[in-house]
């Protein structure tokens, strides 16, 4: 191993940038940790003419990235750049070249990360992603050592700051969504097109991640059921907060009998869980095992200079390995294969808020139904709407399967006596 | 390496039988991780006659600790016995003697651990100990491994279940500190002879290991400011709540300019505070690092499955590096001089109670003594004491040096208008 080691830069946003002052200014811990310097060598940006934020060497930046692939100065290379499927092409032939790869990149983990771990290992060279999940919060090593001998059965993770930041304003100002998503995009917690954010896309990206270590299987984009908050209303978080349950995004990783489940939707938690308590845009996992119990990990869930601690972590551990000479050999593929819960399998509670025509008969009808198809109330209260002739039914229910709980819906939706359904959550948590 | 890693456990409390029962049920995932299986080959136990909870081969059971330390055919001693002086020279045996060490000692480790972790490294071996402190958080190697990046400036630890299941009874029933000392003895959570909890000393060993990791410098166990919560009484925690505060048995390690301060004492804390909704004999680290900003690790601190989850993680970790050939090769040394911040530099908002004599000028001249000391107000309560010509003084100072509150604290005792100084508490988390 060579003197020092030497770095290429894939983009200089606001994370790149947090790179850059962090290895600058932490010089003397990361030579004291690792034994050697280490140094950028190289730097991509788009356009070269642009200002730049952080002080680099104009010789240093290139708008070539194959000056960075094809460098054979170059040890490791680290992606902050973002995009899909050319930056995974780019990947690729760095860890061809015989470059480590470090990236905070959760869309081209969750989509390629099988692929591009293989052509890691295959060409003896270290992939590194903490960044990619959770920014702030060393949950992936926790994941695969610091729980290394226990088998964990359930994860759940408030994994998306911008969906949280809506749902806590939402219930502590009592405001709309709307309302709420106007303010977060002017203060920078929403961008201006939050699609992937608040439907839930992104948090699904993260669980398929977290599931794939987590339960040591290849947990696929395609196998998170998604759901997000843009219908949630103040209403619905009213009566939840009544019944004694926070609306959180939740995103939902769940084992049992090797067979799994997982899924991003806004959920009803009790206000005692330790989830419930995690505010604004903060991140959080809450980890089950079958030895430890309950754990959780919570941080700061995005932020230039959060993400880019995760990602000169993964920096330090690589170089690790590189003065170790054990490079590429830390992975391991999955254990057991990726099997899916049935609907009849998946266990759960649920909250319905259902708007009834308000005469006699319709109660009996309404909870007939419910008792037809197995599904018990754990809490039920029916208000009367103020000038009209119906009234609102608010349940939860006790444990039921989805299968039950689906042709409960249908059946629900086509009584006669309900005008509409006018919610419905999963109520995760409790016992 | 040999075809199988083979490990000597000394103790089989109930620690030790969770070692026996993790390993024995996740042989497979273990030889996943590690490429290789992982056998017990002998225990060392006080007693052979003795019955056992756990199915352990008669043949591997010895009385005699040299039958292990001296096994050239054990390579890998977990100590999960206790001790300090004898069990220090153990370990010491076993190092020498090429034996890697997995260690949930915590005496052991905030007492001697700088020397065995010196053996440990000259002898080309592993020293690991993740399940000294707070046995079911892997906070020791996000310290290391996930935090490596950063530069951690406070940590502030929930890390004794005893005193914290006992504050949060406290709190939520109403009860006196001696009722529900006698509760948590009765239901296992307090040992018979409570000191090291109930004083702080448990705590203070663990605090001891968390700032010589995060800080990097040899923080000892007598550079740690100790004070128990058998002092606090129902009136305290009283005040706390209607002042918007829970108190909790608070470890907290503080750099600043690098010069550190480490102290266990019972200290208020904002309800919003993260660490305050940390219940039972939960425990959890807070840690604020420059880049990251803050994070919380949160699990349960103790408990046979919990600790033995840790150490069997430990184990994991020292076999993939013995696979890897790099024992003894990931410690590095304290990279910073340990200096202690002197008193003036201590800085601290204070809770203080005080019985004053309820007549005209008492007030002017308890508030004229905290203006000479330039200690002034956040918030201030006079009530009347029933019965009594007396009144109660609840004060919470604005932030100022522990030099100047001593000298306060001094004169305010010494005042004819104050019958006594009922109780003082360190205030942290706010602003």
């Amino acid at each position: 191993m060579s003197a020092e080691v030497r770095v290429g830069l894939l983009g200089l946003g606001t994370v790149g940038t947090g790179v850059v002052s962090i290895i600058s200014r932490h010089q003397e811990e990361l030579r004291h940790q690792v034994g050697c310097p280490v140094t950028i060598k190289k730097v991509l940006v788009r356009d070269k003419a642009k200002p730049r934020p952080v002080d680099v060497d104009e010789t240093m930046v290139t708008e070539h990235i194959d000056e960075i692939l094809t460098d054979e100065h170059i040890d490791i290379v680290i992606e902050v750049m973002g995009g899909v499927e050319s930056t995974k092409e780019h990947l690729l032939k760095a860890l061809r070249n015989g470059k480590h790869v470090v990236t905070a990149n959760k869309d081209l983990m969750a989509l390629h990360g099988a692929e591009l771990l293989r052509v890691a290992s295959e060409n003896g060279c270290d992939l590194y992603y903490e960044a990619s999940v959770a920014g702030g919060i060393p949950i992936l090593r926790s994941l695969v050592d610091g729980l290394a001998a226990d088998r964990i059965t359930k994860m759940m993770g408030i994994v998306n700051g911008t969906t949280n930041y809506i749902l806590t304003k939402m219930t502590q100002e009592g405001s709309s969504y709307e309302e709420v998503l106007k303010q977060a995009q002017l203060l920078g917690f929403a961008e201006s097109d939050p699609t992937a954010d608040v439907e839930g896309l992104d948090a699904a990206r993260k669980m398929a991640i977290l599931a794939t270590l987590g339960f040591s299987m290849n947990v696929s984009l395609d196998d998170v059921v998604v759901r997000g908050i843009s219908s949630v209303t103040k209403s619905d978080l009213d009566y939840c907060d009544q019944l004694g349950y926070t609306m959180k995004l939740i995103g939902l990783a769940k084992r049992d009998d090797g067979r799994v489940e997982v899924s991003v939707e806004p959920t009803l938690l009790p206000k005692e869980h330790p989830l419930a308590s995690v505010h604004n845009e903060y991140n959080a996992v809450y980890v089950y095992g079958e030895a430890v119990g309950e754990t959780m990990f919570y941080g700061p869930g995005a932020g230039s200079l959060p993400t880019a601690t995760a990602v000169v972590s993964d920096l330090v551990s690589v170089m690790k390995n590189m003065r170790l000479g054990v490079s590429g050999r830390i992975v391991q593929g999955p254990l057991h294969e990726r099997i899916l819960k049935r609907d009849n399998e998946i266990d759960s509670k649920y909250f319905l808020r259902l708007r009834v025509i308000d005469k006699a008969g319709t109660f009996q009808a309404v909870t007939n139904l419910f008792a037809c198809h197995e599904v018990s109330f754990e809490k039920l209260l029916q208000l009367p709407v103020e000038g009209a002739e119906v009234a609102e039914v608010i349940v939860i229910t006790h444990h039921t399967n989805k299968e039950n709980y689906e042709k409960l819906y249908k059946k629900l939706s086509e009584l006669e006596v309900i005008e509409s359904i006018e919610s419905c959550y999963r109520v995760e948590g409790g016992r």
